[in-house]
C-alpha cells in the first residue's frame, strides 16, 4: 500500500535549500589537486568576539549553498565522474535494462515516475585498479583520497610543530590518529584495509568522504519507504535533509514497490555515499517469500543497483545455516530483517546460505563498480539478554573470514554490529571486531543500553554509540526516537541525526581528535561572553537552540542580554567570573584583526585562547591574594547589569 | 518579576493525579516493620503473557494511587513524624517566626499565600541519636532504613540460593552490590558513609530512600521559580509532574521572591527528598549583594529551612579563598552560582569562606534537623576545556576534608560533582571522589560529554551520567532540554526525567544490579510476543511510546498486529525467530496461571525465561540439522501473518 505517485501527479520533490543560521557553505583547493573544491562550513561570529569563523566538516552538499542551483529533475552535476574516467580501468556500456519487478511491479497511479535523465553505467574493464582499494594498494592517491584528506583536515595547512600545536589529549584504545590526515595517510588506511571510501564508479554526484578508526567518526541517517507509509518525494527530502543536519552517509531501507525508481531520485541528488540492503529489493521480486530467492535474483539486484550507483551494500553472509539454531532460544530471536530472510531461505532448503556459497561472485560484482562491503550482522542482539552470545560472535568470526576474501578481490570493507548490548559488554564487541575482521572499520546500530525506553532509543542508544565510537567504532548508524514503534517522519529524522553527532563528537574528543575542541571551545567562549547568537548558531542545531531560548525571553534585547535565565539578570556567575580573570587572570592572546584572525585559522588550529597551566600551587597564589582582594573592593567591584527592566 | 500570586488570585494548585497507563500502585509490609506501607509500581500485562506483572520502583507517591485522596491544601499525611517521635531525642518548639525577608520582602499581590496549616518543628533535644547517621554507628536500624531496603528489593522475599538466583552480570568497579538489600545492609553503609537517607525530621510526608553505590542509581530532578518566571502553583505541580516521571529527589533552586513560601507548599506535598542551596535564598536577603552575605545571615536561613523539613542543603564550603585564582584562566570560569556567589564575596572581603570557616556550626544545625550535607561543587568545569583542572580538585579534596568533619558531627554526607567533561576524563572523576570523600555517595550533574549542543544537553550529558552511573556515582542530577538556554517547562521536566531515568538504569544494568534486568527482560518478551499495549506500559513513558507507535499505525486492530511498521504485514523477522524457536528452541518455562505467576514473583526474581547455555559450539548442532530442516519444510513453513489489508 505504497501511496500513489503517480506519472502525472508526482512532484518534483522540494527540498530544502539554504544556508544554516549564521553559516556560509565555503570550499578549498587541496595542495594535490588545485581542481579539487573541497566544502567547509563556516559559522561567522559576532565582530565583539575578534575570532574568526569556526569551520566545521560538512556533508549537507550544494543545498546548504546560497550560490548553487538546484535542480533535483536533473540531480546533482556528475563531477567526480570525469575523475573516474581520466584514471581510466574503466568502460561505458549500456547496462541492465529496468524491469517492472524492479518497482516491486507497481503500475498505473502506484508507479512512481522515473527519474528524468538516464545515465549509461561504467564497469572495471579489467585493465588497471578500480576500485579505491586496489589503487591504495597500488600505491596511487586518488582524487577521492585527497578529497576527503581535505574534508578530515577542515581545509587547515599543515601546523609546523605538530606536536606543540596538538590540543587534544585524550584515550585512543590503539588508534593511529594523526595530527594532520594527509592524501597518502588516507592511501595507506585504505590499503591496510583500516578505512574505506564508499564510492560506486557510478556515483558521480558523490562528495567522497572517508570512514575508519583514525579518521572523525562517521554517523549514518536510514530512510526508505515501506510497504505501510510515505513515498518518494518525502525520502529525497528525507536524504537532504539527514545530510543538511550531519549525516555523513544514507542507507535506502526501502522495502515494497518503487524501490528501483526511489532510489534513482536518491542517488542523483545525493552528495553522500548511498547505502542499501540488496536483499529486501530482492525479496519483493520474490514476492516476499524468502525460501523462493535465488541467487540469480540476488545477483540481478546487485548489478541492477551497481550500475545504479549504490556505494555500499549491506550483506548478510555471516548468517550461516549452522548458527541459525543459536538463536533459538534468545529472548528476541533473530531481529535483522536480512538475518532473518537469510534464516528461513537456511532453514526452508537446509542449504548453507547462498550469500556465503557465492561470497566470491559478490565480490566480483562489488569490485567491478567499487561498491563497498557492509558485511551485515544478521545475528545481532535484539535485546540486552541476547547481547554477546553465541550466535553474534559466531557470525562475527564468519564476517572476519569473508573480510579477508573481500580485500583479496578488492573490495573495500566495514563491519555491521549491534544493536542492544548493555554499557559493561560494549568493549568486549568492538576489541572482538578489531582481533577477528582484521580491522576493518566497525559499523554499529547504536547499541541500546536498555530495553526499557521506547519512544527515546535515540537516548538510550546514543549512550551505547558514544561510548563504542570512543573504542573505534568508525561509523554509528542512528536511531531515532520512532526505532521499535513506527516510521521516523522529518523531525525524528533531525533528532536521529543531531543526536548520532552528539554521540560522534564526545567519541572524537574522547579520543584525542586533535581539531574536535575547537568547536566545544569556541562555544564555550560564546558562553562567557554572552554572545547568544554565536551560541546558537556554533551548535549542532541553531534553529531549536534559539527556539528554546525565545520560550524563556522572547525580546530581541534578550539576544545581547548579559544573563540567562537561570540567574536572572540581576546576579550572574559568569560576571564574577569575568572579573575573577580582570583580576587573577594571565592575558588572553593578544585580539586578532578580522584579517589576522582568519589568516591564523589558515595555519593554526588551536584558536586565540591563551595556553594555561594547570600546575597552579594554590598556597604560592595566597600570598599575593590579600592586596589583590583590597584592590578589588576599592574600585567597587561591582559585577551586576542592570537592563532597566 | 515573579508572576503576581496574590492571596486573592492564588488558586490551589492542580497537580496530575492517577495512576500510569496500565499500572497500579500497590504496597508492601516489610517483615522488620509490618506496619510499614512501602510503595511499589506494578505494570499488568496482556493475559497472552500469562506472566505476573512486572513491578517497578515507585517514587510517585500518593498522587498514582487511584485510592488516594489528594488535598494540597492540607498537604500529604505526615506518616513518618510518627517514626520520629516514637523514638525520641527530639522537642518540639515554636521555631523561627517568618520575616517578609524570607519571601523576599515581596507584598500585596506579589506575595505568594502562604501554605495554610502551620506545623510545629522538630529538633534535637541532645538525649540521643537523631540522624539517620547517628542511628546507624549506634547499630540501630530506623524505620527509615527498613523502608528503604523493602523498596530496593520492590517488596521481593529473599531467594532461598541468592548465588543461583543472581540473573545479572556486570562490572561494578569494586560496589559491593548485594544480592538482597536487607535493613542491616543499609544501616551499615549509612554506618559507612557510603550512603544517606536524606530525611529531615521535620519532612514527615516523607518516603524514605536510600541514596549510595551499592543500591539502585537515584536521579534529581531539579524546579524552582527564578527571577523572570514562574509561579507557586507551577512549582508544585512541576514536583509531581517529576516524581511520577521518575524523580527520586527534586532540588528547589528557586531564587527572586516568594522563596519561602514556595519551599513551604513543595514540602508539605512531597513524598521525596527535597534539596535546597541555602546559599541563595540568604543572598536575596541582603538584596543580590554577594559581599553583604554573613554567617548570620546564612545561619538563620538554614534554621529557617531546616524547620520547614529541607532534607539536604548544598553547601558550598568547599571554595576557599585560595582556588579562586585558580579559575582565571579557565575557559568558562566558575559556573556554578553557588561558588560564584561565594567566590566573589572570598574576593571581597580576602577572607576565607564564612561556609568554611563556619564548617562545623554548620554540621551543629544540620545535625539537629538531619538534614544531609550534599557538599557543593562550586568550582565545577563549566566547559569541555576545563574538565579537571586544577580548580575542580583542589576543591574536591577539600570536600573530602569536610566530609570527615562532619561524620564526626553525626551528620550524612554526599559530594557533588561535574558538570561538563569529555568521557575519557569521566572515570578520574569517580576514583578521585572515592578515593579523598571516603566513599561518600557521589552526585553528578551530568557531566556533559561535549559543550557543542545547545537545545540537546539532557543527551549530552545523559552519556556521561550512565557513565558515571556505572562507575560508581549514586546520584544524577538530571539536565533538561532547556540547559543553557532557558527555564524548563512541564515538557522539558518529563523529557530531563526520562532521559536520567535511562541512563540511571543503564548504569544499574552495567553495574550488575541483580533485579536491574528483569524489566528489559518484560519488555524483550512482550516485543517478541508484539504484546504492543505491554510494551508501551513497560517502558518509561507509555504516553510517549503509544502516541509514537499510532503516528504510524493509528488503528485499534494495530495494537494486536503481529507486525511492525518497519517490515509491515508481509513480513516480519520476529515471526521467523517464533519459527526457529519452535523448531530448535528448548521449552521455555512451563506457563503458569496468573496465581502461580503472581507467587512466583513474591520467591524469586528471575521471571519466566528459561536459561540457555551460551556455550553451543556450531558444528555439533550442523549434525542434526539435516532431518529438522527437512520437516521444517514438510510442514509447510509459512510464517506470515495476512491482516486482510
Amino acid at each position: 500500500m505504497n501511496k500513489p505517485t503517480s506519472q502525472d501527479t508526482f512532484d518534483t520533490p522540494k527540498v530544502t535549500t539554504g544556508p544554516l543560521p549564521g553559516s556560509r557553505r565555503v570550499y578549498t583547493a587541496p595542495a594535490a589537486a588545485p581542481d579539487l573544491k573541497v566544502p567547509h562550513r563556516e559559522i561567522d561570529l559576532h565582530p565583539t568576539a575578534i575570532e574568526p569563523p569556526v569551520r566545521v566538516y560538512d556533508c549537507s552538499g550544494p543545498y546548504s549553498d546560497a550560490d548553487a542551483v538546484i535542480d533535483v529533475e536533473n540531480g546533482l552535476p556528475q563531477t567526480r565522474t570525469r575523475w573516474v574516467l581520466e584514471r581510466g580501468g574503466v568502460v561505458s556500456y549500456d547496462g541492465r535494462e529496468p524491469t517492472p519487478l524492479d518497482n516491486g511491479g507497481a503500475t498505473g497511479k502506484y508507479l512512481a515516475r522515473e527519474f528524468p535523465v538516464r545515465h549509461k553505467p561504467l564497469k572495471a574493464d579489467g585493465t588497471g585498479p578500480v576500485t579505491q582499494y586496489q589503487f591504495a594498494k597500488a600505491g596511487i592517491v586518488t582524487k577521492e583520497m585527497i578529497y576527503a584528506a581535505e574534508r578530515e583536515n577542515l581545509g587547515r595547512v599543515r601546523a609546523l610543530d605538530g606536536a606543540a600545536d596538538r590540543i587534544a589529549d585524550g584515550e585512543s584504545f590503539g588508534a593511529e590518529i594523526p595530527e594532520f590526515v594527509t592524501p597518502e595517510f588516507v592511501r595507506d588506511e585504505i590499503a591496510r584495509g583500516r578505512a574505506i571510501i564508499p564510492a560506486n564508479i557510478n556515483h558521480g554526484e558523490l562528495e567522497p568522504m572517508v570512514i575508519g578508526r583514525n579518521f572523525l567518526v562517521k554517523i549514518n541517517a536510514n530512510i526508505g519507504n515501506s510497504a505501510v507509509a510515505s513515498s518518494v518525494e518525502e525520502e529525497v527530502e528525507k536524504m537532504v535533509w539527514a545530510i543538511r543536519w550531519g549525516g555523513d552517509t544514507v542507507m535506502d531501507l526501502s522495502t515494497g514497490k518503487n524501490i528501483h525508481n526511489t532510489r534513482e531520485w536518491i542517488l542523483r541528488n545525493s552528495p553522500v555515499p548511498i547505502g542499501t540492503v540488496p536483499i529486501y529489493q530482492a525479496l519483493e521480486k520474490v514476492n516476499g517469500i524468502a525460501e523462493d530467492l535465488t541467487w540469480e535474483v540476488f545477483r540481478d539486484t546487485l548489478i541492477e543497483q551497481a550500475e545504479q550507483g549504490v556505494d555500499y551494500f549491506t550483506i548478510h553472509a555471516g548468517v550461516r545455516l549452522a548458527y541459525v539454531p543459536l538463536t533459538a532460544n534468545r529472548v528476541t530471536g533473530i531481529v535483522s530483517r536480512g538475518g532473518s530472510i537469510m534464516a528461513k531461505w537456511c532453514l526452508a532448503h537446509h542449504k548453507e546460505s547462498f550469500l556465503y556459497e557465492h561470497f566470491e561472485d559478490i565480490c566480483d560484482i562489488m569490485a567491478a563498480y567499487d561498491v563497498s562491503f557492509s558485511l551485515g550482522d544478521g545475528l545481532r542482539p535484539g535485546s540486552i539478554a541476547d547481547a554477546n552470545d553465541a550466535a553474534q560472535f559466531a557470525e562475527l568470526e564468519t564476517l572476519g573470514e569473508l573480510t579477508q576474501i573481500a580485500w583479496k578481490k578488492g573490495c573495500q570493507v566495514m563491519i555491521e554490529g549491534p544493536g542492544h548490548v548493555p554499557m559493561h559488554k560494549i568493549k568486549a564487541n568492538m576489541d572482538k571486531q578489531l582481533e577477528v575482521c582484521g580491522e576493518a572499520p566497525f559499523y554499529t546500530l547504536g547499541p541500546l543500553t536498555t530495553d526499557i525506553a521506547p519512544g527515546y532509543d535515540h537516548i538510550t542508544s546514543a549512550i551505547g554509540a558514544a561510548m563504542i565510537g570512543w573504542f573505534g567504532t568508525a561509523m554509528l548508524c542512528y536511531v531515532t526516537p520512532k526505532e521499535h514503534l513506527g516510521l521516523p517522519d522529518r523531525d525524528d529524522v533531525k533528532t536521529g541525526v543531531v543526536t548520532y553527532k552528539i554521540a560522534a563528537h564526545a567519541a572524537d574528543l574522547a579520543k584525542g581528535h586533535p581539531a574536535a575542541k575547537l568547536r566545544d571551545d569556541a562555544m564555550s567562549r560564546a558562553r562567557f561572553e554572552f554572545r547568544w547568537a554565536d551560541q546558537f548558531n556554533i551548535g549542532l542545531d541553531p534553529e531549536t537552540a534559539q527556539d528554546f531560548h525565545d520560550q524563556t525571553l522572547p525580546k530581541e534585547a534578550h539576544k545581547v542580554a548579559h544573563f540567562c535565565s537561570m540567574c536572572g539578570p540581576k546576579f550572574c556567575s559568569m560576571k564574577i567570573s569575568q572579573d575573577i580573570r580582570d583580576e587573577y587572570g594571565e592575558a588572553r592572546a593578544p585580539n586578532l584583526s578580522p584579517d589576522e584572525a582568519k589568516k591564523g585559522m589558515e595555519e593554526k588550529s588551536s584558536g586565540p585562547k591563551a595556553e594555561r597551566s594547570d600546575a597552579v600551587d594554590p598556597s604560592e597564589i595566597e600570598a599575593g591574594m590579600k592586596a589583590k582582594a583590597e584592590e578589588f573592593r576599592e574600585k567597587g567591584g561591582e559585577v551586576y547589569l542592570e537592563t532597566g527592566e
